[in-house]
């Protein structure tokens, strides 16, 4: 519970960083009024960021009669992060500058027998590889790896990931040894780089009580206060696929019944959908796919069932509005990128029935629409929180 | 979002002054221990908290061959704060002094009828005349009002009141100009309350991710974070009781169907044991009094009453946890008070049935035992606080 000045240096260097990524290039003026910090504050993070290669120089503005104002912006053809996406069924590596942009990326396909670490690292380590040899010298600042399932971020382990039936599993030792890392390597689930992709590159940016709704296979949520991700006691926190709307409900995999999951997760929906009368066949994609032509088409079948798991998915959101009030839910997933035209409006359009007045006027509701990979992005950006953090060891901590 | 070293120090200051009153006398050096800050830190806020008249040296101690350290207590003989619990049909008003220690107190009783904002706050001012004229020329620091309902705190605006049907009465600037009160008055609900007395004086000293449920007439909870009350983007943040756990359920008194509150809320809880076969006769204390005493002697509609409730209540708490993660579940509220013997084991008992084992292990459950009224305590709690905040305008800025 300790707070010091550390952690206030580091929440005000990504805010300051965030907008310098959004609006670059951008003055220490401008960022001061974004941040509403001081402009003594933002130049002295500015100076520290210069100094760590994040932050350069691009020119000059006129400022309109005054001193012309320097110009900011990330340093793009500095150093690089690596975000991993380790999926079931694949392995997605991205490269990024400081801008967040991706620099290369690597794609690996998994067989679904491949399930054991060091299958899941091989994968890894041929992407890895692909992408080192285009880098050349290009410096790596981190690595971050998105993991699925239960992940001890202190100790790199993977406590627990269902499909391949992990227990405390020391990855990223694992992972550091087969790739040869002298760069440090930050795991942790979708749930939670999503949710750090959504801060650093997304809607997310700037508000302070965020709730990002996963929707896929899983279903969960990521939480963030004062522009830092929430993780709970025990870095659980969001487990909101696994809240109960109906003790009565259909079983879950988590052993309980009635879970949100078991309403809304891409099985569930196309197990509504057959059961409504559709026909879900092929792969997850491909059936979720069927389904949103269906209702485009206006399969009576498809239409209920988006309607059924629009009012789940209601009913869930709104427990979570209820209880936690937050300013901003940003709906994101590949289940969302796929149903989202049909779920999206029938969601909000019930949501009123279920969420109380006050935090369903507070709450702006966001389709994430990029077309990009948050989970990678999401994994790069905690790298580079990892690498901002140097800020308070390294440099001008005398100007402090 | 912006943070300020201000938002550090006075959080800072809170749990150096928590630390203090719950260890007094104490030292500079064991508060630093406690509370993981520097010796550095804690001297430079000590030496504001006494310049302030919140803390004073009373002695010194041995320590062990050095030089005598400092012992240091709350202003026990300073200020004091009015911390107000206004609930149905009650106004009980107490004052404390910085240790917390109530040193007087009064109560009104208020009729059914009396619900307009004059009747409630002419009982509010004929409590604070007798306190007032014993407390002779004490000076009060503020004034921290409980109003049932939804408050908007920075307005000091009773925004929705259901029992009194009241609708934004400025509650704040109707009471300050009754009272002629010329300290700060800071208005909150018993949720916030509560959660800020288990802050400053409860089992949630210290702790950094803290739940409180609040079991009463209505049901709600209070969440903390970092020592800090977690408010939400409009203060709503904490109406668990009204998270649906069954759509299915019974009607709510917010419109809604199967919110926690229709099955654990005190009315919900006497309707179950009545159609189980039970006689919930008199007023709603008498009859929770009289199920709880049913319980004891074995009668069976009350404890299939308690077995039911406590599976409702482990329902709603595992989605509180499974979202949350918390270290910390203080369950509070009259009803816990009156039946908690009864309910509590039998609620930890389900909920593994429900939560997921991560954030089940992580959180700690207690019980609320305390005999003291942690609504009024909350309440001044808030008025503490807010003096505190003072720390940033006066004195010894330049230290910092
Ligand atoms: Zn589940
Ligand atoms: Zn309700």
């Amino acid at each position: 519970m300790k707070s010091t000045s550390r952690d206030i240096r580091l929440r005000n260097c990504f805010a300051v960083l965030r907008h310098l990524i959004a609006d670059a290039p951008t003055s220490r003026q401008i960022l001061a009024r974004e941040t509403d910090l001081s402009v003594a504050t933002v130049s002295n993070l500015v100076t520290d960021l210069i100094e760590l290669g994040v932050v350069v120089e691009v020119g000059r503005e006129d400022s309109g009669g005054g001193r012309p104002r320097a110009l900011l912006a990330p340093h793009a053809g500095g150093g690089v992060m690596i975000g991993v996406d380790v999926a079931e069924t694949y392995v997605q590596l991205e490269a990024y500058d400081l801008a967040l942009t991706v620099v290369d990326r690597a794609e690996e396909r998994m067989e679904a027998s491949e399930t054991s670490p060091d299958q899941v690292i091989g994968h890894i380590a041929a992407a890895m590889d692909q992408v080192r040899g285009r880098l050349g010298d290009r410096a790596i600042l981190g690595v971050g790896v998105s993991l699925p399932g239960q992940v001890d971020v202190t100790w790199g382990v993977s406590g627990f990931a269902p499909n391949w039936d992990w227990h405390d599993v020391p990855f990223r030792r694992l992972l550091t040894e087969r790739l040869r890392l002298d760069v440090p390597v930050y795991l942790d689930n979708p749930l939670k780089t999503i949710t750090v992709g959504e801060l650093w590159f997304g809607d997310g940016r700037g508000v302070d009580r965020l709730a990002v709704l996963i929707l896929g296979t899983g279903v969960g949520a990521g939480l963030a206060f004062g522009g830092q991700l929430y993780r709970g006691a025990t870095n659980s926190a969001g487990e909101w696929g696994h809240t109960t709307i109906d003790p009565a409900g259909p079983q879950c995999r988590c052993g309980a019944t009635g879970c949100i999951e078991a309403y809304v997760g891409a099985p569930a929906i196309l197990r509504q959908w057959d059961e409504f009368g559709g026909r879900a066949a092929g792969s997850q994609t491909e059936a979720m796919a069927a389904l949103a032509a269906a209702w485009e088409a206006g399969e009576p079948a498809a239409v209920r069932t988006v309607e059924t798991v629009a009012e789940s998915l209601a009913a869930g959101a709104a427990n979570l509005l209820n209880l936690v009030n937050p300013d901003l839910v940003v709906l994101d997933g590949w289940v969302t990128a796929a149903l989202g035209d049909a779920l999206v409006p029938e969601f909000e359009r019930r949501l009123a029935a279920h969420a109380l007045e006050a935090p369903l006027k507070a709450a702006r509701l966001k389709r994430n629409t990029q077309e990009r990979n948050m989970v990678a992005l999401g994994a790069a950006a905690l790298a580079l929180e990892g690498h901002l953090n140097r800020l308070n060891t390294v440099g001008s901590r005398s100007r402090r």
